[in-house]
């Protein structure tokens, strides 16, 4: 039985509990695991989130998660500037851990938790979780196949709307110490996606705008907006395929958009996550006169669907695809080698390509990823 | 702390179990239930479930279950044949019951659960899951704000493609003994939303069809099927409007589909099952040369969504309605009377109406439901 | 050269001008024709629309339309009061006739007018344009092919919102002298429809509504309304299928739908006129995992697109299909038997069908057809 | 009377052909202009396609058209490399011109194209028909209107398959000497739209990528490709918005896309010309929690809808938008100075654009387009 520590009970928190509760039940073959020690900023919200998320023990310090004996597995939700010390120290202490995306602010933060992955022989899995569905899977397959032909361009867009409102005053989330702005928050998504379908990227040049020039700070003044929302990127993969990759949390109307087209010789492929339940394949194998984008919902045929719902086009939730997750990792603990997880290996690599845009974009040109 | 039994862990029993670990990790002000007991047709099959659904007890007999003194409320998910004693019994143990749905084949069966449930003054609620969603919830509170007008007309359909293979062979669902046909398995969907968002039926015609006369036995014969997958209904409901209900379990290309058209003085609304995380809204007070269907992705505004996430657009999925019905369960059986369930009274008048429809298609005339 | 002569120049009259203008550069097998004769209620307006509408003559009196020795062909687009007149006098003349549906309020009248079209020996067409559709047409070949197997389901509604508004006042469409209401109106459009696809109706059951009862008057009165804005019905066709027709008026939102449900034991298909240059298709000869409906944008492959534009997806309008609609008519002319129009005879089928649907509402019970 | 000549009957000298015989039937206020002399390559075929489409005389020789003393308006519609010396002949004997896009292959073909334009005194018009489509129209009134507040974004792709198929031989669009490939064949109708929408482009950078390296000769062997089926742009505008710009003529599933999406301060807008009668609309004035797109059909409130059908929602086609056109351009040569055509001036800057790309894409670098 695999004892499970949890540090964070906002979002992401939150979803790594109903991951823990629920996986069990949801995938008969799992290990059921023990929820054992729950980690907040302070004891008082540590005890009631410890109630509600049905673990045994709560701390108002991380650090007693992490060095808990009876906790093999660390699940780390918490804001990610501390990702780098709660993570090493976790790997340090002989946990396995599950941290959500992305890895750090500063790429040098993000290689001292992979070596320090690499050197604990431990499970160290990021928290990606679009590529868990099974509309992302089964396009998997579909160009594994070669449904579609050989591929040869790529179109990815990830926008969302929270930072739309002009009025909104200034936050952190401005400031140019929490990162570059959108292509931190959005663009690593549409790179898990890249991974796992695709593979690497090779070149990119990026534009980067910024809606808002200054926004009205809480005090009353105007302060200069330092972060750009919008990202805009031309990119070469390594697999020969050409492609773009824009991002946008100032766009209005879009909530949870990750527009992906792909296209090969032999047809094409559509998917949105704000309806991650079906997708669009268009073959040039259907007849002409009848050729057309099908619009698939999901099902049972499409891996690990039937495990939550037996009859099709009934509908997975965004919750669901972290138990899809919750059931990887627990899978890799077990010793299976074969599982769908992004490591901090292949975590690094969707950093090191964010940084790189950045880099093309402050130098105007365009950069090779490595 | 609610003591929960559990019988039956097919389709409906995994749903209940993922509800029953997962209520309190999503709504905290739930009290955390204890998972005590599970029945099974046989006690290997229940003890291996017990372990996955994470029950403290199993046992092959389902009396066990409900006569466990431990045990407060109890989710009956086995076939509707065996729902009323089941039901009975546990009201009779004074146990709440957590039913699913349809109540029973038989209208007298679902009366005697109705009356054993107004005699127990225990919590009788039916698992009707599409009611909980909340672009439906949302839709009806747009409805009562009057926010479409004076309501006039309803269409209403419910079709999947399960029966549409005319190369599957004859079971027991086209037999006569398992009811009428696609009035029984759908017909109580659609009429579950229109219990809680406009009343009554009054007043029905249908009609039924077959698609396939006969089918191949499991011996190579041909025997004619008895049920009908087909039934299309003219109806009146009390509150004036009129309105038409349409089911079909041989539609092939349809999955999950429950669409619905509400027509008012002031606008319309539509709605799909199939993309339940949206829904569409028509309103004459925008301006005439920019009047069209929004597509409203649901969010945090949409109750209860924010309790599973807390930015919009992400999607909830089928299972997470009966997250929903849970808590609403809970909160009824700690006492608050204002909580969005159907209960065995407002099931019968659902069971009256579809029984009323059978009896219109039978004698081919209009039928008054009461 | 065929001779053209016009009556009307409102909604259908500018149509039928816009097709006999455009229909040779269009078509180029078609000849030619000649705009001969105007006619409209007065002298004036007749000049002036002549000139417009590119016609040598014009007059303020049809009958010197009808009986203009150079005219070979009447349109007739006037409204339906005036049709079986016109109509009548323009065979008795020895012209084809090309008349705006339906063809006349009362029965009576249609059927003088299909005896008029028999005894002429002349073609006598009706302006069922949605039946000429690239889509519609090869929806027909996928159907007589059998793509989607035996059919057995139909759903098909009609539905605009000119009506809706209650604050309109009392007009002559909600005098019962103007007929039933929106069953004159629309039905006969799906009807056409269905008679190119599926043929007779045998039986229906029809209910009708009125989503207002009252509305005032220009005089600052109140009025009880007298038609009814909504139809829907159940029927049986003679080919087998059961189905049901649904036509709605008053209804918020639409526009100019015209939504077509079509199941088959191997497929369904799907229509909407509003997105009339599309339609959608589901076979089960997919891959079970890659099924889902296609929707399939019109181009060269689907007759006779091409003939207006080489290229796939770039669309036909409304006007198009009376474009179309005017060469089949030219070729009828030239002796060609094998032409797509609903000729008198055909319409006069189509109207039957709405009586029975008119008297089944009236006496509430199901009708027979003939 | 206008007197029109028409060169070349294709694809586009059809759909002109269409549009002056339809304009006056459509557009009341229009002159009726009458068809005068029809150029084709030799005078068999000028002489059939002359009676099919309307015109009095027809010749073999172009230059018999430009000539013509009853000739006013030349429609130009032969491949791009004879539009300068025909476009500069036409100009020269007085005509007004209206030319098909783009101006010419070579950008200082275009330049003297523009300046005989400008020396002459006549309309030189541009047959840019996707900026007078309704929806179109009224996507810039909203623009105008501030209804989605300050713009800050825009993305723009325009895709098709005709040359998608990797087994389609070696054609004359993949030798050099045809230009860049889809820059050409497609950049510069979305560059329409941005010029009637937003003005003018600053600066680009672009990448090029072949799907296809090589592709099988008529001759069995096997030849380089030396154009590029896709081109992707960052850019930003004179107004200060960034954008990119995205073209693939071998993008299967694709038939006439233009996909528009314009992001604001205060809601957003999108547009896909393959349903070109909707457009969608997001505003931050709906309440929070009825914000969505709307998804608008077209009607006789968007200008110049109406002209064409008085009922909403029935659509306009591809040929239509010529029609419209064709309806500027006449206003324009009765002396109207307030139409909506892209002249030879504006038509400069779009091809001067499109150069500015394809060198951004040879130099590797970001490039001012002036």
């Amino acid at each position: 039985m695999v004892g499970v520590g949890l540090i964070g009970t906002g979002f992401m928190g939150k979803c790594h509990a109903i991951a823990w509760n629920a996986v069990s039940a949801v995938f008969p073959q799992a290990d059921r695991p023990r929820l054992v020690h729950l980690g907040e900023a302070n004891a008082e919200l540590a005890s009631r989130k410890g109630v509600e998320f049905g673990f045994e023990k709560a701390s108002g310090d991380w650090r007693a998660v992490v060095n808990d004996p009876e906790v093999d597995v660390v699940s780390i939700t918490t804001p990610n500037q501390f990702h780098p010390e709660m993570a090493i120290a976790a790997l340090a202490a002989g946990k396995h851990v599950w941290c959500e995306k992305p890895m750090a602010p500063a790429f040098a933060d993000a290689q001292a938790m992979t070596e320090a992955a690499r050197r604990s022989g431990r499970i160290a899995a990021l928290g990606y979780n679009y590529i868990q569905s099974p509309a992302i899977r089964h396009i998997g397959t579909l160009l594994a196949e070669g449904v579609i032909g050989d591929l040869n361009h790529l179109r990815i867009e990830m926008d969302e709307d929270f930072m739309a409102d002009p009025d909104a005053l200034f936050g952190w989330k401005h400031e140019k110490s929490s990162g570059y702005g959108a292509l931190d928050d959005f663009a690593v998504h549409p790179l898990s996606l890249v991974a796992v379908l695709f593979g690497r990227v090779s070149r990119v040049i990026c534009d980067m705008a910024r809606p808002y020039a200054e926004r009205r700070t809480a005090g009353g003044n105007s302060r200069a907006v330092e972060t750009h929302d919008i990202a805009s990127v031309l990119m070469r993969l390594e697999n020969g395929m050409s492609g773009t990759l824009q991002v946008n949390r100032s766009a209005w109307g879009r909530k949870g958009r990750i527009a992906v087209q792909i296209f090969g010789s032999k047809g094409s492929i559509l998917f949105d996550q704000e309806r991650f339940n079906e997708f669009q394949l268009y073959v040039t194998s259907d007849r002409p006169a009848e050729q057309g984008y099908r619009t698939i919902l999901v099902g049972p045929q499409h891996t690990p669907y039937g495990d939550f719902v037996p009859a099709p086009g009934h509908g997975l939730g965004f919750n669901d695809l972290k138990i899809v997750e919750c059931r990887e990792l627990l899978a890799a603990i077990r010793g299976d080698r074969d599982t769908r997880l992004i490591d901090f290996d292949d975590g690094l690599e969707i950093e090191r390509t964010v940084h790189a845009m950045a880099r093309s974009f402050e130098q105007e040109r365009w950069v090779d990823v490595r």
